[in-house]
């Protein structure tokens, strides 16, 4: 992984020419390219963890599972947040664990954790890094220093139960490595985040993870049938059974978590067969309400596609001028605008998997209901160019940081009568908050996942970048876009996670009895504070409450 | 509602005579029939609450709103568990609530329980009192009293958002009113527990209830969007988001918390269309394995009837006994045990209920899964005959009762490749208990609801009552099923919930870690304790903390 952006060090950059011209008439880029610092140049705190501390690490995780090198710290300073990026590509992180660990064992998951307990060094577990809220950031809290807990070694696939369709994994399996595993014995977990490439399925359960497909194969917390949790004070251990009412959700409390009640060691995941078919189709709408009324019908009649996205015609227009003149844009003109004179539209790509009449009955049913919105099937072009590009959004970015464009997202998910809506005030308020810095706002949207009652709304937006202070432009405009999203009704995040960077605002959604309790459960779990200070709200309420 | 049975007081029995008969010769019955003893002269212990006390509950409540008559408290006195209508009707309950107090607005719940708190009074909701798990024992833990908080006059429907699909009632309502009121709008909840005439949907979403069209609409945890819980420290207000991935799941905690963490106030429920098709079909099966592996086919392609039932061998054989000479027995020896010349079999109930395409589809492809595994579809009688009598069992159990016949019921999950190991060995151990109490024992099951990678199981036992101490027979055959069921790899209950029942089996199921962490949420929402003593295992988890 690049420790200054995205992905594998060797990918050449991603953005076209036409692309670059696009952007420079839109919102204006650098004069001059911006590349990152190099690796030797980016200053690091010196670590808090002498040679005696580390020894004692050491002792426990081996010579080879302690690292508290340069290159070892800057990979693990931060996750992939565009703060994130911008503190990292020059080279000031202004943090960094003082450590990294790499337990292979449950057995000295849990030595780790007494120890850092009894030392007082926060533990911030440390997954696939991709957290874009925060969630690694290798924060102590009131210890004296922070280790970051790498689960690369715990992983593998422990156990596969064909016949229930479950799968048992060390927690710090990825994304891809478990999709081969599964591959070979004609499973698929089915769990496709833009991360997909890097995470580890352990820190997709502490975030509460959707992936792209999760309208179909449902978010992390649906596939989670058991796990074990390793936590300072004990282990929560909960075995796979497909439902239970005894008593609260105790899996629902773990999932979510984000580190900040013990580290996920082991995870039992429901798998599907693989798919016998899989088609993706775009569809387009002439408006983002004609499109969200078809989606919502799809839900009601429960023929959703397992992908399901509509973009705003915003991003519509985006994602055609970044296609260039061939492709998908010569197609849809031809065989759409063209044809049916409108002067914009919105683009929907609906991706159907399963068995081959499952799918032939959605697609058919589906496409029926959306006719019936005056969406047009564009073929499966437009679906197979977003398949093949789904995880390159992440590269794209680093390009346009390398440009002098400020690119983030945010999302929310809220009730179908509310949609419309949070989707016209998120994006006033995205768009108010960077005229504050004199620079032109190209801000679209996207529905991203569906449900019987509502939906999910995906904002990208890109500006020029404050050159005096972009970490201050960020933090407004991020400020302003989260004051919209409570105060019109949508959850502070979907899929991204509260991390640091939402905590302020996930304290306002759920209200302080129910921070009160979860912080509770967090004091006997973990009655030394070590694990992920400073993450989700509940550091900020036992902060409080111990003042 | 019978004080000392189910349901309608004026329901005539229903037990026909050639099922006393099968009764006589498979467990026996008793020589004379043991009615219930007249109200009247049902013994209570005296109410531990003075005048002054009931004078500051009125003071809130109102005059109307406060009980402490001998009927008001015979009704509160327990749910409807076996080991419950065994002490109704011989009129020794043994405990009662000291009050029953109703409020009317959530301004004089959240003032009920800060007096109660004050004046060390413990409080037991009580939604329609069909727990079978002594969920509304009226236990005082330490506290000097006990009141029923009831919480029947807490209803309405408070607003239907028909966009979004979602309906907003006081959490009192019962479910047939809550049904009427969604009728009338062209909306359905799809919430039917066996107890539906008679149930509050609050206290639904308190024990995890699923109802027998579950396996389709989704058992209560799936319907609850969102909840407001008045807990004595303040209150938890979750708004009826469709998802979110702010942190742990809050509603998970708060669906299934039994009263012990707060008074379930409101809740913001998913409905659905009324279905405009529903079909329900018999379909037969020559072994219970076979039934089995069609409905695990069915949910691998997503094709589950919305209500999938699949009977043992000796369910269907009483199913068939009782149901006598006519109707499903004639008919199913008529087309399928005659024919295919069959000693036994397994009767499933395939009911579909949605959009006219969606039953078409769902229809086809289930029958020929089912058809694959050596089903054969019996046509649309025993389906409708099972709608027909599906909230009719508790009356039988009355019956029963009267006749000195001992039925109990209890319930659990599992994956599919421990299913059929874990239906031996829970009738085994149901068996190998009752020949304890020289009794023949019949025990059947059936598979109730039906997920990707499991299924429940939920068994009835018929035996021969003990005279002399039937609470203790009830006892021994209790543990001695949930400790196969615990030691067998299932879950302690699938939707009956803990109440007091299952608290021994929950802490084994669940862990030391995950009860101290629960007990201590309990703690901060519950800080005097007085909500619900005695239920879950948090109670005794909160004793042993103290101790």
């Amino acid at each position: 992984m690049r420790w200054w952006g995205w992905g594998d060090p060797a990918q050449e950059p991603v953005l076209p020419p036409h692309a670059l011209e696009f952007l420079r008439s839109t919102v204006g880029v650098a004069e001059q390219p911006r590349p990152p610092v190099a690796l030797e140049n980016v200053t690091l705190p010196a670590s808090a963890l002498d040679e005696d501390a580390l020894a004692r690490l050491r002792a426990i995780a081996g010579e080879d599972g302690v690292r508290a090198d340069h290159d070892a710290r800057v990979l693990h300073a931060a996750g992939k947040g565009y703060p994130d990026l911008v503190r990292m590509r020059a080279g000031e992180p202004g943090e960094a664990p003082d450590a990294i660990v790499y337990p292979r064992t449950r057995e000295q998951l849990v030595a780790l954790l007494a120890l850092c307990a009894e030392d007082s060094v926060a533990v911030v577990p440390f997954g696939g890094g991709t957290s874009v809220v925060g969630g690694v950031a290798p924060l102590r809290g009131e210890h004296r220093a922070a280790i970051a807990l790498d689960t690369a070694q715990i992983d593998g696939v422990r156990a596969l139960d064909r016949e229930s369709a479950t799968v048992t994994v060390g927690a710090g399996i990825r994304g891809p490595a478990l999709e081969r595993e599964l591959a070979a014995h004609g499973f698929t977990l089915g769990h496709y985040p833009q991360s997909y490439e890097y995470v580890s399925l352990g820190g997709c359960a502490a975030t509460r993870s959707a992936g792209q497909a999760s309208t179909g194969y449902g978010a992390i917390e649906k596939m989670v049938l058991g796990l074990r949790v390793c936590a300072p004070a004990g282990e929560i251990e909960l075995p796979p059974i497909p439902a239970t009412a005894a008593g609260p959700g105790l899996r629902q409390l773990l999932v979510g978590s984000e580190g900040t009640l013990g580290v996920i060691e082991q995870l039992h995941l429901r798998v599907r067969e693989a798919p016998r078919a899989r088609v993706y189709l775009g569809v387009f709408f002439e408006r983002f309400p004609a499109g969200v009324e078809a989606l919502r019908a799809c839900a009601r009649e429960h023929v959703l596609p397992d992908v399901a996205r509509l973009s705003d015609e915003h991003e519509t227009s985006m994602s055609l001028a970044l296609a260039g003149t061939g492709g998908l844009k010569a197609r849809i003109g031809r065989t759409y605008l063209g044809l049916r004179g409108y002067a914009e539209g919105c683009l929907a790509i609906f991706g159907f998997e399963g068995g081959n009449e499952d799918v032939d009955y959605r697609r058919g049913r589906a496409l029926a209901l959306a006719h019936g919105c005056g969406g047009i099937s564009v073929g499966r072009s437009p679906g197979e160019a977003w398949r093949h590009g789904r995880f390159a959004a992440p590269y794209l970015r680093d390009d346009l940081l390398t440009h002098g464009v400020m690119v983030e997202t945010l999302e929310t998910a809220t009730q179908w009568s509310n949609l419309l809506d949070l989707h016209t005030r998120v994006g006033d308020a995205i768009g108010a908050a960077l005229a504050g810095y004199d620079t032109p706002a190209y801000v679209m949207c996207h529905v991203s996942h569906v449900y019987e009652t509502g939906a999910s709304l995906y904002f990208t937006f890109i500006a020029r970048q404050s050159t005096d202070d972009p970490i201050a432009q960020w933090r407004d405009v991020k400020a302003a876009a989260c004051d919209a999203i409570v105060e019109g009704g949508g959850t502070i995040t979907h899929h991204h996670a509260v991390g640091r960077d939402h905590a302020p605002w996930m304290a306002r959604e759920v209200g302080a009895s129910a921070l009160a309790a979860l912080s509770a459960a967090k004091a006997e779990l973990d009655p030394h504070g070590i694990m992920n200070p400073g993450k989700l709200a509940l550091a900020a309420a036992a902060i409080r409450r111990s003042a």
